[in-house]
This record gives C-alpha cells, structure tokens and sequence, in this order.
C-alpha cells in the first residue's frame, strides 16, 4: 500500500485508528478456545465487526510466538485473512526487529514478502545497515522506533547526545537513509508535549502511536500536537478494544469501543 | 544453565566457541534440498560433527521465520535434539528482541521457557522495562546488545551522551536493573580495542563475539583486551564454520574449520 492509498483511507473513513490484535488466550471468550484455532477466531470476529472503524490492523508478533507454531499459523492465517477479505487495510506486523544487513534481509522477506504486511517495526539500536534492508521494498513501510510509551523510555532514549536527546537524533539521523521515504516512526501517545518538536524533525512522516488507553495517553493532546496536513498519525489501541468484553458479545463491545474512537477521530478531523 | 556450568564446559572442552546456527537453504548442499526437512537435516549434521569443539550453538531466528511455519518447526526440532541429545551445551537464540513489559514476557516465555533455550539476545533501547521480563527467568540469561559489529554500530552506539558513548551507558545503567547477574552482553568483535574499556564497566560479565571470521574480527586481539578470569567470553563464527563446503563433506569441512578455532582458543587458554 502507498502513502496516498493511507492517507485516502484515514479521509475516507474518518478514522486513523489502528487495532492492536495481540490476542492472550487468557483473555479470550472461554467459548473460543473450544475452537480449532481460538486466536484465528477471536481475530476474525474482532476484524469483521471493526474493520470499518479502524484504517489498520497491529498483530504483535510477540503474542503469536508465545504460542510456537500454532501460533505463527493464526498470524498466518490472520494476516491472509485481512489481505483478502480487506485489502484496504494497512497491515503492521509488530515485530520490533533489527540485526545485522544479511539477517535483517531475512525478518524483511518474512514479513513484507511471505507473510505480505504492508509494514514492520524495528529497532533504531544497530543503526543505517540494520534497517535499510526494510526500506527496499517498494510500496512497503518500515516503522522505527524513536520515542516509545513504557517507562524505560527514559532510560535511553531521552539522554542528551550532541546536545538533542537521541529519540531526536535518531529522527534526524535515519531521513537520510537510503528510501528514508518509507520510514514511519513509533511515537508513544504518553508524552504529547514532545510532539511539538518531532514535527520539527518529520514533518511529514506518519507517526504510529501507541499508548491510547491502557496505557494512559490521550488521543485530543496527541492530535493537537502531533497531526499535520494529511492526519500523519496512526492511533494504536489494543486492550482497550479487544478486551472490552471477555463474553459471548466480546465483538460487539469491541466495535462500541472502537466506534467511540472513530466518533472522536472523525470530530478532531472535521475540525 | 547456570553460568558456572558454562565456565566448567568451557575449561573441560578448552573452547569458548559459539556456532551461529545461520540456515538460508541457497547455501546448503543441494543433496539435502531433497529430506523432508533441509535445515533441520543439515543443522542436526553440523551439530554431530561440531558439538565436542563448541559450548554453545546459536540460530539467529531471522534465518527460521523468513521460512514460516516451516521453519518455526526447524527452529523447535534443532533446539530440542541439543536439549536431547546435548545438554551440556549453552543454547542462545539470537532473536534480538524488546517490547514493552507485557509483551517482553511473551517473548521471554517463548523462548526461554517453551523453547527452553538458556538464553536469549535483547536490544536495549527500550530501557529497563523491556528487558527485566527477561531476566526473571532463574538460570537463564539474557544478552543485551551493547556493541554491535555492524557499521551502523556507528549511528548511535558510540554517540557521547553525558561524557561517554552510549553503548557504556548502556553496560553501566543495566548492571543496576533487577537480576542484572543474569545479563551477558553484545560486544562486536572488530572492535578489539574497545574491549578493555568495556572490561573495566563490566569485568565479570559474559560477552558474546560475534564477527569473528566472515565479519573480519581477529581472536587473539578480542581476547587479549576482552578475556577475564573465566574466561568471559563466547566467541560466534556462523558463515565460516557452517558453510566451509556445501559438498557431501560439508560437517566434515565445518568440524574442521571449528577445530582450527577451538585448537587457537586451547592455546590461548594454557598461556
């Protein structure tokens, strides 16, 4: 998927939602793990009834490998699911991966070539090699990490190098990458005031932001600093939505929280 | 594992090397294309021929899932025929991974505890949060990536911040972190004449060399400024042992190129 095809999407459905599918089945309806492949049908469900609402869908790698093999089947299968029945949908594997040039070639093919995301997420730590491999893939888009919503944020990636803390230097560093175009950045939604200066750095790039919700963001502060032109934000919430109802209407509850979202988004653009 | 089992493996086999189980089906013998499983098939070879030379073996995760389900399965199978068959051997799986803390714990349980590797690779720059799911893992080990032996280690690793590179911030900040005993750490090794000042923030730790070999690092310089009294060090060769012929003869080739290491670390050792 392109840029435009994204950005006509957020203006088609007046949303820059983004969903989070990171499915614990210790969360999940008790009547779904009687099924052949609960995470597979909690996905579905949770996709069929939203996928209206919401311009992008997040699986956490992390949440499929837990479960080993059957669980890289319901990514498989989630992803084949979204890509045929909505291809409108901007996909993100969240992966945060990074590594060496040949290794990162590697985790670039199986997520943006076999497993056809339209994006992954990486880590900055390796540098240029690390993630230019990502950013060959033509009409693909690599999601870096730059300032992220947990507390070890601070740790880090806040700490003053060459006079700008390094989420910053990371920004400014990684456009000159070669198809730096394809770069989005993660910017996490518990730290609105520092979006006044991304948009400094990156203009134009879009900015997944996680941190809605669960985490304690809120979606009016990160928009009124951090929205340009064209939107340039994907808002990711995950529990708040999928797990807003562990019974037999977990995919109705699901859309009412989605919708409630959407309703705000639609607001904040109309405006 | 604990870590003193790995130092006794260490000084009974005179070795201190690590085999990067790096599997890409383009480079191996074509003799094996035709089994059920190639990876495994030629993983399972290497390892026979190779285990008595080496402490620890170490598949880079990007090389399985750029082959889907197919190659979770080669990942599980190689991990449980060490556990089996060799379990004196420190197992690493070089996933590089990092999240938040709820989602570093999925992580963490896929591989150290349903996996059962004894270790797994971690980025840092998501701080403290992301890395201490890791380590409440009890005699399992978590190894952080501090300096890597990629170009772009250049990019922010050796940034200043506060008076010092980034990559000693982040050897000196994580030291303090809850179970901080179970890190090891990334030390690239075409940097040799880094290793004395890493020694001097971290002189018990474990460090894990990569870049030895195809990467161009030297062994008698890294260990020169980077052994301690244990040792301290695991040295990774992938390329250079596992593809030394992609003939009928190719574990017998890689034996040989693991021997020529493990004979060098022997001298190395006794002087």
């Amino acid at each position: 998927m392109t840029t435009q095809q994204l950005i006509e999407q957020i203006r088609l459905k007046k949303s820059f939602l983004c969903i989070g599918l990171d499915v614990d089945l210790t969360k999940i309806p008790s009547h779904l793990l009687e099924t052949e492949d609960p995470i597979f049908e909690f996905n579905k469900a949770i996709i069929d009834a939203t996928h209206d609402l919401c311009v992008s869908y997040k699986p956490n790698t992390a949440f499929y490998e837990a479960y080993g093999l059957k669980g890289w089947q319901s990514l498989e299968k989630t992803i084949n699911y979204i890509n045929e029945k909505y291809p409108e949908i901007f996909t993100i594997a969240d992966a945060k991966r990074g590594d060496i040039g040949n290794t990162s070639t590697m985790y670039a093919k199986a997520f943006l070539e076999d497993l056809n995301f339209d994006s992954v997420t990486v880590a900055p730590y390796m540098g240029k090699d690390s993630v230019e491999p990502f950013l060959a893939f033509e009409n693909k888009h690599t999601i870096m990490l730059a300032l992220t919503s947990n507390e070890g944020a601070f740790d880090f990636q806040t700490l003053e190098t060459n006079g700008q803390e390094l989420y910053k230097t990371v920004l400014e560093t990684s456009k000159n990458w070669k198809n730096g175009q394809n770069l989005m950045y993660v910017v996490g939604a518990t730290k609105a005031e520092y979006f006044t200066q991304i948009r400094k750095i990156v203009p134009n790039s879009f900015l997944l932001v996680p941190g809605v919700g669960a985490q304690g963001g809120s979606l009016a502060e990160v928009c009124k600093y951090g929205m340009n032109e064209n939107v340039g934000l994907l808002i990711n919430s995950s529990r708040g939505i999928i797990y807003a109802s562990n019974g037999l209407d977990f995919a109705e509850k699901a859309r009412e929280e989605a919708l409630k979202l959407q309703v705000e988004m639609q607001e904040i653009m109309n405006n």
